[in-house]
């Protein structure tokens, strides 16, 4: 099996224009097939707020109105999207940017609304991810780079979790290729301590991830992260890392990083 | 060779949705290989105004200054081409958007400074489109659809003019493929006289149309629209037809329609 890498990096690298061009050179230079995912940062929330439109959050989450769709089909599909492109192409890295509409790559069912309606959000499902396009994308010698955009497939584009997109990636494709997902932020990975920088946990496995969670000594913005990645674990992705997005660079030379994942 | 359609659609069916899904309709039932290529329409303009930007234009051309950059990457490539593949796709048309800075599949040359500074703006040249990249998207199947966004390979996305866009594809694919290159707008075709909109031309030889340039009996906003166009036929491109968006339908119907060029 030929060695796949998922990259998520996360909305806070891509804030910063010198950051994101550090982890594009990593990104290009990275051997063997690989995929990116981005996040969208705070770019759609300072446009929101020139427009005028409110961002609405419940429990963490973006509600998305029909404004907020637009905004964010334009932010994270368009400007985000297109500009990592054009960096990459600078690099020799021949990405092509995406969402899940793009070759029916993602379709999603729209969140179904329970106590709250988040609006154009869509989940992921077991066959959301159209691995024979995106192999033959990976063929071509294309390196996809999703934005956290999908379809229902009915024509109606919807705002989607990004870590769950590389975690469903990672989780298709594992069935074709040696797959390692990387999860890339602003922490060298996960830490014991939330204060302490230098905490990072070297191998967390499932057993010790659930203890430190029922006992809330895990930060609380880390746990989507984490199920997704657990869960990549669980059906057949061979290899999860948490990581600051600075440590890519370390992959190529087989140093030690972030925190490795075990079952 | 095998038939392949590259198709214009321009601003002015954008800006109306049943139109746009009318022409969308239409033109997934196009038979054959085929190609999109979108005008931005209005809705860059309104957005600009709404953030209090200012459009620039010379001689019928937006100056792309940076901010009009952001805008247009936005609206183009973001909300109108993702738009526009969510509505392919319920069609079963596997489309996917692109900018030329995707795949390489369109390098341009930053248009220099003369008596105007276009700005952001690229300008095609000989080896523009990455002809293998395209037929490779072609042959997984995908219907490629194109906003007016081009790269220069350095890291920086270039405004492109879509009518220059979709006849340099055609050229360029001309060589693997017996291409039809259409433009479709809110006219019939080219009009004898622009206040008849029954008089159109059916068929135009480039003799012709160099008399009626001559004479200033052609409307001034369709010069670049034909020259571009014959441009297309001097340069292998097998047909070439400028029609009412309304009509493409006509095509899969062998009817005759709008005006076709004749060298």
């Amino acid at each position: 099996m030929n060695k796949l890498y998922i990259i998520k990096i996360g909305g806070n690298s891509i804030d910063h224009p010198d950051d994101l061009d550090q982890f594009l050179t990593d990104f290009s230079s990275l051997e063997g097939l690989k995929i990116l995912v981005h996040g969208g940062g705070k770019i759609a929330t300072t446009f929101a707020d020139e427009l005028g439109i409110e961002a609405k959050m419940v429990n963490g989450r973006r509600i998305t109105d029909s404004e907020t769709l637009r905004i964010v089909t334009m932010v994270y599909a368009g400007l985000i999207s297109k500009n990592i492109i054009a960096q990459l192409q600078a690099k020799n890295c021949n990405a092509t940017g995406l969402t899940g509409a793009d070759g029916n790559l993602i379709a999603t069912h729209k969140r179904p609304v329970k106590d709250i309606d988040y609006g154009f959000v869509g989940d992921i499902h077991e066959a959301s991810v159209n691995i024979e396009m995106l192999d033959k994308l990976l063929d071509a010698g294309l390196i996809p780079v999703f934005s956290a955009i999908t379809h229902n497939g009915k024509g109606q584009l919807l705002n989607t979790n990004a870590d769950t997109i590389a975690s469903a990636i990672a989780i298709a494709l594992s069935k074709l290729y040696d797959t390692t997902l990387m999860y890339c932020f602003e922490k060298k990975g996960v830490l014991r301590d939330v204060k302490d920088e230098n905490s990072c946990i070297s191998e967390l496995n499932f057993k010790d991830y659930t203890a430190l969670k029922s006992n809330g000594n895990i930060h609380e913005g880390m746990l989507p992260k984490l199920d997704n990645a657990f869960n990549a674990m669980h059906h057949g992705v061979k290899k999860v890392i948490i990581c600051h997005a600075k440590d890519l660079k370390k992959q190529n030379r087989n140093e030690n990083f972030g925190t490795q994942l075990v079952l």
